[in-house]
């Protein structure tokens, strides 16, 4: 059957999943959207969970403009609470465990704890509980995080054929950032802003939740987590890269808007959130791009290219753990 | 300040807590017991996360005999398990997080998630989500489980003078067995089994709710638990070391019960339960024995050795992640 590396994360998580077997109560969601849903009486519970590992996902090279353990901690947090954003939720309460190699300056550690505690201090989510233990290499830091939504879930499941597909925010910044931002030019500057400090989009979110039919978080990409989006509703979809939102930023560090909207299909780590709306339903006062809409062949995953050119979006690039991601 | 192996587990898991901050709603215990407490309404949830590191819990080796990624998965859930016995729960879910190397072979992922499944469906934890992300080093896994407790959780801070000192089933088998069994003998098989497969004690904690003034979970061995337990107390400890269980397996492997009992002052990995009770309150049907109680003094953390000896805790070993650990 051979190696993880071989076998790529999406088949990976797929087999992984089978193995766990069938949901159960209190589970009513399981693997495969952004958080677990449980029900609890009348309550309804999200529960999710994530890992940065050094070398991976932050480094540690002091020579390395990017390297701020504080910032680590924030994203952990940051990219958890996204998850809770994704299904309209809001936080409880979390539990952190960190795998740390002997050598690891206590400093660093601590400044990883206190960018969690700041995520957590800004959107209410006290840090509970956790565990230290010992790694004979990088460093691995995995946050827990449980929620609570009000109302039903939106879960990925839920996009139907004709419904539009809209975005938060704005994309790519992240990605140009953690590419190598090494200058100190403005633009620069507030790409580096955004991608070390992504925001979780919470309140937007909750206010998104009474009208999307589905909806999840950016954190692979566009081009890699739209199919996700329509092969959990059984939808194709057709998306307009020049109705790509940018932040000026980007266009000035890119050279053109074509180009920063390349980079907006394919950029992860964005921490948007990516969300369709049956047509003339009501739109909630959260900053929305409309890019594209769903259609109603599964096989069809496109995007209309900056000279009106259909493409497959696994032609556009993305982010994959393992396997042969750009 | 230096670095996270100069500093010890347990100053730096202190020095991590206050940097998290004070215990704030919905959380009601924080860091410092075997789960976080939360309340939700009128319902008293649990929440708790363990990581096994590649190397520092378990071997990959396959000439080592204790090779065995099933039962990697199995202690993996074994141990979070025993977090929520140890307050008196029971399990609701949980959720994976597994950082791996690119070459590990996806059949190893497999037989841990499958010996993790194994004691999820014994005891009535569903795995409902997860993560996997790359390491570029030893593979960690990471769960998180959330649990509930009928009535009130019992604390490790509720030990009071006076309280004789108990423990569930007999300790030592585990660190006998992973100091290594390399024969086929009737007595090591038994403890190899016994080490490999820990039971969470979920019922017998569940049965010592009513009873118990305070409870942890043995993970660490006795040595170093028991402690841990009298500080949250504000109590000392005098614990008769020919008091302690031993299997008859356990006595034959190390060829005395003296030596037996002295691998069971200081074995981790045990997931027995450690629990205080007030003279005379009724004891559950579990298996227990007394092997001690509390004293009025808190700087007392001795135990009476073999020879009628008094000896201080410190100087009997135990395990410790980072530090000097015997």
């Amino acid at each position: 059957m051979g190696s993880v590396g071989a076998m790529g994360e999406e088949a990976l998580i797929e087999r992984l999943a089978r193995g766990l077997g069938a949901v159960q109560p209190p589970v009513e969601v399981g693997v495969g959207d952004d958080c677990a849903v449980l029900r609890l009486g009348d309550r309804t519970l999200l529960f999710a969970t994530d890992t940065m590992v050094e070398g991976t996902h932050f480094t540690t090279d002091p020579t390395n403009p990017l390297t701020d353990l504080v910032a680590v901690g924030w994203r952990l947090g940051a990219s958890n609470l996204s998850d809770l954003a994704a299904m309209g939720g809001r936080p409880l309460a979390a539990v952190i465990s960190t795998a740390l190699p002997a050598e690891w300056p206590v400093t660093w550690v601590e400044q990883a704890y206190e960018g969690l505690r700041k995520v957590g201090d800004r959107h209410g989510l006290p840090i509970c509980g956790g565990d230290v233990v010992r790694i004979n290499g990088p460093a691995a830091l995995t946050l827990a995080v449980l929620g609570e939504v009000d109302g039903e879930p939106v879960l990925r499941s839920g996009g139907r054929p004709g419904d539009l597909i809209a975005v938060t925010g704005d994309l790519g910044a992240s990605r140009a950032c953690l590419r190598g931002v090494h200058d100190g030019s403005e633009s620069r500057v507030a790409l580096l802003r955004r991608g070390l400090w992504p925001m979780p989009r919470l309140e937007w979110g909750q206010a998104l939740r009474g009208s999307a039919s589905a909806m999840m978080d950016l954190s692979d990409g566009l081009a890699t987590d739209l199919p996700r989006l329509a092969r959990a509703s059984g939808v194709g979809v057709l998306v307009r890269e020049a109705d790509l939102p940018v932040s000026d930023a980007l266009v000035t560090v890119c050279g053109s808007r074509e180009a920063a909207q390349r980079e907006a299909l394919i950029g992860g780590e964005d921490y948007e959130l990516l969300v369709t709306l049956p047509k003339g339903s009501p739109l909630p006062e959260v900053p929305l791009s409309v890019i594209g809409e769903l259609t109603a062949a599964p096989s069809q995953m496109e995007f209309v290219g900056a000279n009106g050119e259909h493409r497959p979006l696994s032609e556009a690039g993305g982010w994959s753990h393992f396997g042969s991601a750009s």
